[in-house]
């Protein structure tokens, strides 16, 4: 009989063709979906010409994601999204999105059902973790790391130890996974999970819709993770019920696997959580914010662009109107989100409140395009990061909330929660 | 008694508090809007300082719109946005539009009777002349000159000759203002009308809507020319009855006033125009297009981005999907324009068609954003021009129709009218 393992140990041990793993080993493992997109795939691409290589090991399982600066904000971004189109046009991949198709990539993946339960999948570009929010192994790479799976359709990974987080209580009103990753940031630091895999459990997280585990598992890589994975469960059957592509297997942790540190919190009574300028990890109840006008409000990302989180905005600011001065970027994260937003009468919301709705894209999250910030302007989005110049100018200031947060804000242009309202 | 003159040389008189004026005379006239945007105000707003001026002439009557990048593509026109934004608060300014309430300017302003019947007009904007449609005299001028005007509330103008254009005959299906003004330009080319006034008139022209008067007038430019104009009648009546900011004035032109000259056209039977690479003044009738197959199509601008042009690209896309390897984008001219398409379900239309819908802006059109073409890509467009690299790398091609033959493109894959699908 195996020793015991945790779930990240035994889906890397799976896809390497081995009984057992430990951390720290080097293994060889096949990949279920290798994703690029509009900024890494190019280069990838190069790479993938470079070594010779004539075919992508599986057009169903090589994924590129025009989303980044598309619908194309310049040239330079034009020949970008060419690079993929030609590419994918070539090489007969089944998943490739551009136009009226495309979506931020970590939202559209797990809504189509190219990734799932139990996969192992590497993506060139470090929120690729979102997928353990679907008990998958997923973990973000270099557009070199990229270009080689693209051929061999397998990869080296170092398997990282478990850092276990246990959630009991009850989450109050407006909190949700956003404000946990946040807390738990708050917590570790943006290094305090360095190369290991953050195992989020607790009877808070088995409560936990998919949106918010896929936010939860989506910030791993602002602790410094490999990955972040929660257990599918029922939820999880759920949600990928009528979306698989393929085969889904439900991996758990075994009773006594190893663990780097187990924590356990009570969330019970915890506030919405803010992380201050310049650092996830600058983490504040919202009580302790006190007075930060603000000058841009962004609910969008792969982060907070799906469906809950725009359900969540337009509940905040239904009847209600964007402070004056403010501008309010509401960003749909997928095309079908996108059209549910508009047959669920969300759209009509933020337009009377005067936000601007965007197409699907990453856009101002990293400075992109869609909202980029002028100097000594200030934010508060929905995004992942807020490092130094993020959503624009280096003299420009973001600070990260959930989207209830995030739209209360845009109606008092300032930092506060929907209770403020 | 006074001697005949034309609507253009009469609205000049008027503004310059003389009984007459004729062609080649320099007057100063009293200006009643004086308009920026993002691209152009910030170096009027920098002349302005540089005069010593501390208070606009008017804060009711200096526009400034932020319709060229935003929301913001990146820093430079985030600090163009906030040029913008800080002078309209300090000077207090009524008509600035940012965010939620932006949107093109040209299309924004005769719907937000802040221009109207009568008014002169400039604008440090090539399209100013848009506002001719509504019998208007408006036209472009350098940003030096709009910030001298933003100071004194006048401007010098030499009142040009002009030229009579008069449309007879009935319009077929799918044949609109787009065409009879891409049509004229073939006739007299790009310079043909250098420095003088365009009237348009005829039974056609009476009959036109105001969208495509709107459309007719804005490209006189594309004709060198200083303004378009169509004398306001009961159609322009009803345009501005709830909408006139400030009292209006019906001009006409006098009978036996003087033309540089006049020319008549019988339209019927004209086919759809289309303008080719790379200049508008490239025009064939649509049967004469051959096999043109395109990477991407634009419906919006402040020559084709309003309500009636959003309503026939419905009609053409509705149940009908956008070919393969396709990008439609659809721009919805103004906030009113985009919840009024929400409002008439087109939007499910254009994203049932596999369109991507973006908030209002300029964007593509002058290759700014949302839709920058790459080498050797070929777009068709509702725009206005079409030189070398207007919508991105000087080796993209650009085609330029009316609303309707660019959907039926879209969904064709190539240059078709909707006849054809």
């Amino acid at each position: 009989m195996n020793k015991p393992m945790t779930i990240t140990e035994k889906i890397l041990a799976a896809h390497a063709g081995l009984d057992y793993v430990e951390p720290g080993q080097l293994i060889n493992a096949r990949v279920d979906i290798a994703l690029g997109n509009d900024i890494t795939a190019p280069i990838a691409i190069k790479e993938f010409r470079q070594a010779g290589a004539l075919k992508v090991y599986d057009p169903e399982r090589v994924v590129l994601v025009a989303d980044h600066f598309a619908p194309n904000k310049d040239i330079p971004s034009a020949i970008q999204c060419q690079t993929l189109r030609r590419f994918a046009q070539e090489q007969k991949l089944r998943h490739y999105y551009d136009g009226g198709e495309m979506g931020v990539e970590h939202a559209l993946l797990p809504e189509k059902g190219i990734v799932g339960p139990g996969d192992l999948v590497i993506g060139a570009d470090s929120h690729t973790c979102t997928y353990g929010g679907l008990g998958a192994f997923a973990t973000g790479v270099g557009s070199t790391d990229l270009a080689a799976t693209m051929i061999t359709g397998e990869s080296w990974f170092k398997v990282p130890e478990t850092m276990l987080f246990i959630f009991t209580g009850q989450l109050p009103q407006w909190v949700g996974g956003k404000d946990l990753i946040l807390f738990l940031i708050g917590q570790i630091g943006v290094d305090g999970a360095l190369y290991n895999a953050m195992e989020f459990t607790g009877e808070v997280v088995a409560r936990l819709p998919m949106s918010d585990r896929l936010t939860m598992c989506n910030m791993a890589i602002e602790a410094g993770a490999k990955n972040g994975i929660i257990a599918p469960d029922d939820i999880t059957r759920e949600y990928v019920a009528n979306r698989a592509l393929r085969a889904v297997t439900f991996f758990a942790s075994d009773p006594g696997a190893n663990y780097h540190s187990v924590r356990e919190y009570d969330v019970s009574g915890m506030e919405p959580q803010i992380a201050f300028p310049h650092l996830p990890e600058n983490t504040h109840p919202l009580s302790q914010v006190g007075a930060v006008p603000i000058d841009q409000a962004v609910i969008g990302s792969c982060t907070n662009g799906r469906l809950e989180d725009m359900r969540l905005a337009a509940q905040v600011l239904k009847g209600r109107k964007v402070a004056r001065g403010v501008r309010l970027i509401i960003i749909p994260a997928t095309p079908w989100i996108y059209r549910q937003c508009l047959k669920e009468g969300l759209f009509e919301i933020f337009l009377d409140a005067g936000a601007v709705i965007s197409p699907p894209t990453c856009g101002p999250c990293l400075g992109g395009h869609m909202g980029v910030l002028g100097p000594g302007e200030t934010a508060i989005a929905t995004t992942n990061r807020n490092f130094v110049g993020r959503m624009g100018h280096p003299e420009s200031k973001l600070y990260l909330a959930n989207p209830a947060v995030t739209a209360a804000s845009a109606v008092a242009g300032r930092i506060v929660g929907p209770q403020a309202l």
